[in-house]
C-alpha cells in the first residue's frame, strides 16, 4: 500500500523533472497523436496524453527518465569528467548510451515500439526538434531527446495494444 | 582455419537466401547510401555494398537471416500452425517477433543503429516498400522486410564507426 | 471487449502449446520460487504460478511462445531447410536467435529480469535441465528451454515489482 | 588514421578508469577463464585477457564504461540529485538502468552473451563479489559490477566465435 503511494510520488517527480527541462506531457502526447492518427482517425489528444502518463507510471521508465535527465544536467553544470563530458556535450553520433537507455523505455510495451522510436529520433518532429536546437544554446539534451522519443513510442505501442484494429 | 572456410560458406548461403527472395545486395546498399549521403556526400554505392557484405559476414546476422527467411517460406507453404500462421501471414502489427529478431542484427554494430532501423521500417523506402506490397500477392515477407531494414541500419552504423567526421 | 476475449483465447492457446511440449505452469512456478525464496521467505507456489500466468497474459509473450515452439516442432518434423535445420537440431552455442527471442519475453517486466534469465539458462535447474536432456531423445527444445527461462525470469521481476522489500 | 590513434587513446582511458576503481584486466580475464574452462580445457589466462582487451577496443563498450563509472563516482561524491542519488547508492533491485547499459556491452558479440552475463551477475564470483561488498564501505559500484560482468560475458562470446567446438 505504502508502495503504491511511493509509486505515485516517483511518477510525480519524473513528470516534474521532464517539465523542468521545458517539455510538457501535452507535447509528448502530440507526438503520439502524430504517430497514431493514420491508424485511428478518431483518436483524441486526451487519449494520447493518458497513454503517455500510463508509460510514466512504470518504475523502469521513471528510473531511465531520472538518470538521463540527471546526466544532461550534470553535463550542463560541467560536472562530468573528460572525455565523457565532451562526448555528451557534443551529442556524438557514436555515443550510443542514450539510445540504449531509451531501449529500456521502449521495451516496456514490447518491441513493436522500436519502429516508432527510430522514426521519431531520425525525423525529430515537434518538441524533439526543439530540444535538438536547444543543444546549441548551452542547454544539453543529449539524453532527453531520446527519452522523449522513447516515451512517445511506448505510449503508441500501448494504444495499439489497447485498440487493435 | 576450417572454421573460416565454413564462415565464408555460411555467408554465401545467407546472401543466396536473400537473393532467392528477390532482394539484391545492391538494393540494400542503396538503402545505406540513402541514409548516409547527407553525412558523407562523397560516399559511393560500392562502399555501401561493401559495408552490407561486412554485416553479412557476422555469424549472428547469418543466423537471423536464415531463421527469418525460413519462417516466411514456411508461412507461404502453409506449414506454420494456427493461430501463428495467420499472425505471420497478415504481418500483424502487434506480433513483435520480427522486430526483436532484427534487433539481434542491428545491435551487432551498436545501439546507434536503432534509429536508422526504425526510420527504414516506418518509411519503407526502396526495396522495403516493394517487399511490403508483395505481401499482398501471396508472397509473405513478414520477417524479411525487417531483416533488410536491420542489415541496412547495421551497415550504416559500421560506416559511421569507420568514417567518423 | 471482443478483443479481451481474444486475449484470453490466445493465452489459453499459449499455455496449451507449452503443456503439449511436456512443461507445466507449476514447473515454471517452481523455477520462480527457487529464484525468489531467499528474498521473500513466505512466498507460496500459488503466488509464483499466478505470476507466471500474468506473464503469459501478455501478447508479446504469447507470440514468442508460439513462434519458438513452432520452430522446435518444425525442426522435429524435418521441415526446416538446411543448414538452419542442423543448427537448430544441435542447439548450436553460436545460434543466438533463441536468446534474442527470449529477450522479448524478459523485457516485458524490465531489464532487471536479464540476470535471472541468464542464471537459469546457465545452471539449467528443474524442468530446464529435463528439456535439455530430451534434446538427445529426438525431441528438439532449442527454443523452448530459453522461453521457459525467460518466462520464469519475467515472472520473478513481476513479483519483485509487486513486493519491493 | 588520426581516428585510429584516437581509438587507442579511448581504449587506454577506459582501461585506466576501470583500474582506478580497483579492478584489473587480469581479474576480468579470470572471470572469462572460469566461464570457458569447461569448454576449452587448454585455454590460457593470456588468451582470456587478450579477449577482454578486444572487447575494450570497441567504441560502444568504451562509452558504456565511461558513463557507468562516472555515474558511480558522482554518486560517491554526492553529486546526483535525489531521489536518484539514493536509488544508485543503495543499488536498488528495481533500478534496471545498470543492466540495460550493460546490455549494450554484451550485445557487441551477439546475444549468446546474455546467459553468461546473467550468470555472473547472479553468482558474483571473484572480483564481482568484491565490488559488491565494497558498496558497503562508502564505495559505490552500482554500475561497475554489471559492466565487469558484461565485459567478461562479451569476451567469452568472442572466444566462442573464434574457437567454435
Amino acid at each position: 500500500m505504502s508502495n503504491r503511494l511511493e509509486d505515485d510520488e516517483m511518477m510525480r517527480i519524473a513528470e516534474q523533472w521532464i517539465t523542468s527541462r521545458g517539455v510538457t506531457i501535452r507535447e509528448i502526447g502530440e507526438l503520439v497523436m502524430m504517430l497514431q492518427r493514420d491508424y485511428y482517425p478518431d483518436i483524441t489528444l486526451e487519449e494520447c496524453e493518458f497513454s503517455v502518463r500510463k508509460v510514466l507510471s512504470k518504475r523502469e521508465v521513471q528510473n531511465a527518465v531520472l538518470l538521463g535527465i540527471n546526466i544532461d544536467r550534470l553535463a550542463e553544470r560541467g560536472l562530468l569528467d573528460e572525455p565523457l563530458a565532451e562526448i555528451v556535450r557534443k551529442d556524438e553520433g557514436l555515443f550510443g548510451c542514450d539510445e540504449i537507455l531509451s531501449l529500456g523505455i521502449v521495451n516496456v510495451y514490447g518491441s513493436i515500439g522500436l519502429t516508432n522510436f527510430g522514426y521519431l529520433d531520425k525525423t525529430k518532429p515537434g518538441v524533439v526538434g526543439r530540444l535538438n536546437k536547444k543543444n546549441a544554446e548551452n542547454r544539453i539534451h543529449t539524453f532527453l531527446d531520446d527519452i522523449i522519443c522513447a516515451i512517445a513510442a511506448a505510449a503508441s505501442s500501448r494504444l495499439a495494444h489497447d485498440r487493435p484494429d
